[in-house]
């Protein structure tokens, strides 16, 4: 098999690479990386990515890492299979690039970390740091309120159609979706029907699906 | 005048879209933004950019914002002016990427704390945080040790040219070279090569000429 995903299933950087390929329809191999062990910080998994860190991504002879660079080479290289996931001109590439950028810099450092903070300390058994959780609350709602008003004229982020600009945003919004944070999302309409809609693609289910294996 | 960038010329992200028209030998207009006055946060500067951040841009009625983005757009649009800015081909592209991303993730957040913490805080008046400091500088490490095995391989991050994955390091390093960080440079050869490379291209001599004005 040509293209393979290295890491496991849950990881949400894992997650972003996986549903750009169930999107465009890709076969692929899905590489375990047992992180418990530390295995994605010792050799093989290091000269894949030198900064230790999934997803790494093979497809042939190519080798990739960050999940933002591998969705952006399969839309763009696969760009005849499965779903469209970028704008059709060069303008409307550069609106879509524009949220991509805001998901990149201004939603998943606050989203992250909030998953981190509500969802993952406690299956770890380490406690979440409440004041942490207050002022990212209050960052992410910021940050909704210009993706609300942005909604309001546009049915996805980066224009009419689902891009990648939308995608990057599902794995941390699902795992927000079973916290206390979902609360945010719900409070403004249009955010709440563009989560819902992005969480309902098939692309995703299918990526999903790949936890229980 | 078709292209307008809306913001300060020593901004960091709006130097980043300076250098980039400059390599481009594009002509453009510099319009004032006063960050002191809050004038980033009001009107008619948030209907450019809803996050009151600068640089906002216009090309004709195309508005953008997020300065990677528009960098992207402009190496893109005007790949037929002044300097090459993209790899030739898309398995280079895709490498480009990973190290675009690299900078935006890993680069820029450590030394963009290190260049406020060091350099900025000072000159408002405000008190450096050395415990920061000593994290970020490690982190920093960290990252210019994988620089420096990349760089060891390949002339430039991106590949074998210059491209935007260098260039977008130069606003940052640019500053952090006034400051005790740029040990941290210069203790690694081809990390310290490159940096210098990239700061005596005439283009980013010409981004500096505007701090002038």
């Amino acid at each position: 098999m040509a293209i393979k995903v290295h890491g496991p299933a849950m990881s949400p950087a894992v997650m972003r690479v996986i549903a750009t390929l169930k999107e465009k329809d890709l076969d692929f191999e899905l590489v375990p990386v047992n992180m418990q062990t530390g295995d994605h910080k010792k050799e093989p998994f290091i000269s894949l990515n030198p900064f230790g860190q999934v997803p790494a991504f093979e497809d042939g002879d190519l080798k990739l890492f960050e999940s933002r660079a591998i969705t952006q080479y399969i839309a763009h290289t696969y760009a005849d299979k499965g779903n469209q996931l970028l704008a059709n001109d060069p303008k409307k590439m550069a609106i879509m690039s524009i949220w991509m950028e805001v998901e990149s810099q201004k939603f998943d450092p606050v989203a992250s970390k909030l998953s981190f903070e509500i969802a993952i300390k406690p299956l770890l058994g380490m406690v979440t740091d409440d004041a942490a959780v207050a002022e990212n609350e209050e960052k992410l709602g910021k940050v909704l309120d210009v993706y609300e008003s942005r909604l309001k004229d546009s049915k996805y982020l980066g224009g009419d159609s689902f891009t990648l600009a939308d995608l990057h945003h599902a794995p941390v919004m699902h795992y927000l979706m079973g916290t206390k944070v979902k609360s945010l999302f719900d409070a403004r309409p249009h955010v709440s029907a563009w989560c819902a809609d992005i969480l309902a693609r098939p692309a995703w289910a299918k990526a999903l699906e790949l936890h229980k294996q």
